[in-house]
């Protein structure tokens, strides 16, 4: 794999290639990526159904073709996740995705190349504010993981009170991003090692381990698998035990679990993006990614 | 449930309503905490048999109806913990229950209502020096949980180097606190963290979990499960097989493996007291466990 | 046991009596020693044979009978690291041992009496110097566990990124110091927490426990147990889906899993070795080891 090689540097972050990973499931990137390039919808992202009388919100990621991870896409999330905390009639939120097949393809490779190194720090810090906002909600968070979650939409479904996956065997979810050269934060490593365990984890960032629902669901990476027709019914069973205990007693216990590991990039955070914008924007990262993205291009001519 | 409502307020303790909790399994609260509130018996709540030959104490929790933590019953516990961690002829101390299907409810409610601000602090102070002890006990020790267990007892459990339970499935234990609208302080979830993990943790927390002994089992909560007649033979030859350990080497290495989070109580003893006379003593909640009370006179009547 | 009672005092080391532990397995233990004490070879203790079409070196532990850690194992085994870790051609390299029955044996308590606190420091930095090197290696090491690997051979296998052992159920591993009086120090424990967590380290420490392949493999200190015929083929066959992972993510990852770990005995390295050195020159510790070897004498007659 002649773009792995080319990334064997030491790098910070992670995602970079999530529609890679998706295509190493899926084998069908560059028809995913060059449609996204031509995509200037302005449609939006995220499609958002809150219900007055349960207080229960269904956030879909609906941003063709794989709810990648784009500023513009962060930004919108961020905002109705936002918008959902500060609404005193909402007490839990079910996410998900419309995009068949997947749920998010993780981070977006087009943010990272060709771009200013502001531009690069304004996306990173979009992605840190993502993981911030949901890691740390009040609100109880379900992830209904309803197709493949590589890299960043693994991470999005760990920031999650629970998760329920679909039981398609072919759905794959983890931390992959060192299959592809790359390397997951320390955030990251700390969201999953809080999750799955310190040896667990150290087993699947080292190998890049994409686990199917069975296999996630026995190591602990998801709560629960269930036929994929009965995901949105079960993550709203599941919501309605969760919100009959207390919110103020949940949400403190949450914050006292959750507290030292967010704390730890809120005090880091400048010093993660700029390592971040220096890995990012090295010519030799710049021109791996160009070669890439060619190659897209020719495999899709 | 108009209490737990009323308790949604930040809060720094647990137990509060531990009986409430075994009123949750067993819907006989009402009567267990009026009769002992009219229990002025000065009868020991605790007895101890020492084995001299074997080394082996049975300590039996004794105080009816459902062994309440009050501030009685854990200076009473420290003084023979104490004594027999003095006592060279005592190497192991198994924890039991004499009251019939319960190991023990959790921290006393009446210890906590229209009480002033010192009595307050004095009872919580109580509590952290029970699990200073027997968290950090150089004797083995082993808890034959031959009933509920729920919050503070649940602690106690926890506490000990190994935790046999009776097989009745009607029986329970864990932390849940919150499932009454109050939380557990850092300490407690560091000895569940330490027991079954981070994420096991979280979610027994959050949710406010009760365990059958087969459930306990499954995620370590406890380590062995056997019928109600073979519990104490049972924590009796689990004892010889700890005692068989040199003790010196037993106890600096069990030494290491809890130091640490022993520490973090030691130097935030006084702040966590604080804490809690300060959320104790606010009207509201003080309204709240008048109110409570009243409610379980009139049940009662 | 005479030793054990006799070595009850606080210690910070480990593995003293590792051969002892070979005998409480295989009772060969004086036959062991003795001729080890016998033996001046100067053949190599290490053999190295490096494939340099695959990248992969099988790294054999050869120092008959048990491949106790002598201060001379342990110097030849970091000089081979050393050469390999430095050598482009080697990605990864496999640990087992050529002799039957053991992986290895432990800590030569050879090396521990009747010498000088000198010597005692040295050999305590070989110890902590194999740690350090083989923890923190940036190549892929996988421990093949050809036999029994009680104390010391533990903590090797421990810092590998992957463990097989052979099924023979007579094989048995795990850091069973405690079982002969002494203690673990915290690097040891620190290793097996980020292999098996908190509860089952605390378990596995305080009691001393030797797991066969069955058990070591269902609480995770094994990876996984396969016939003894087919274990280097299974390592080499592992090792290939490791080395398809860009060695530079890989080895960023590994060092972000394992980092704070190293880095807690880097900042403690010379207050470690006085703890050692201090306490194994005391004469109640020497006349303990005296009285050992004697014994073993008088068997061996």
């Amino acid at each position: 794999m002649a773009l792995s090689s080319a990334l064997r540097h030491r790098c910070g972050f992670f995602g970079l290639l999530s529609q890679m990973s998706s295509s190493v499931s899926h084998g069908r990137v560059s028809t995913v990526l060059l449609s996204q390039m031509r995509n200037n919808s302005t449609s939006p992202k995220i499609k958002v159904d809150l219900n007055q009388s349960t207080g229960v919100a269904v956030l879909s990621m609906q941003s063709p073709p794989v709810n990648s991870l784009s500023l513009d896409f962060l930004t919108e999330l961020c905002i109705s996740l936002e918008k959902l905390e500060m609404d005193r009639a909402c007490r839990g939120v079910i996410i998900t995705s419309s995009q068949p097949k997947v749920f998010s393809a993780g981070l977006d490779i087009l943010e990272m190349y060709g771009k200013s190194p502001e531009r690069c720090g304004e996306f990173w810090r979009a992605v840190q504010e993502m993981w911030l906002k949901m890691y740390g909600s009040n609100m109880v968070t379900i992830a209904a993981i309803s197709g493949s979650s590589p890299a960043g939409g693994c991470l999005m479904s760990m920031t999650c009170d629970y998760r329920i996956m679909a039981d398609n065997p072919r759905y794959t979810i983890g931390l992959n991003e060192t299959l592809l050269g790359i390397v997951a934060p320390f955030w990251f490593k700390d969201t999953m090692v809080n999750t799955v365990g310190h040896r667990t984890t150290e087993l699947a960032l080292e190998l890049g381990l994409l686990y199917s629902p069975e296999e996630a669901l026995k190591i602990g990476l998801v709560d629960q698998v269930v036929p994929q027709e009965q995901l949105l019914a079960t993550a709203t069973e599941t919501m309605t035990k969760w919100l009959a205990i207390p919110d103020h007693a949940r949400q403190i216990t949450k914050s006292m679990m959750r507290k030292p590991t967010i704390d730890k990039l809120t005090s880091n955070r400048e010093a993660d993006i700029k390592n971040f914008v220096s890995f990012i924007t090295k010519d030799s990262i710049q021109k791996s990614l160009h070669m890439y993205l060619e190659m897209l291009k020719k495999r899709k001519a």
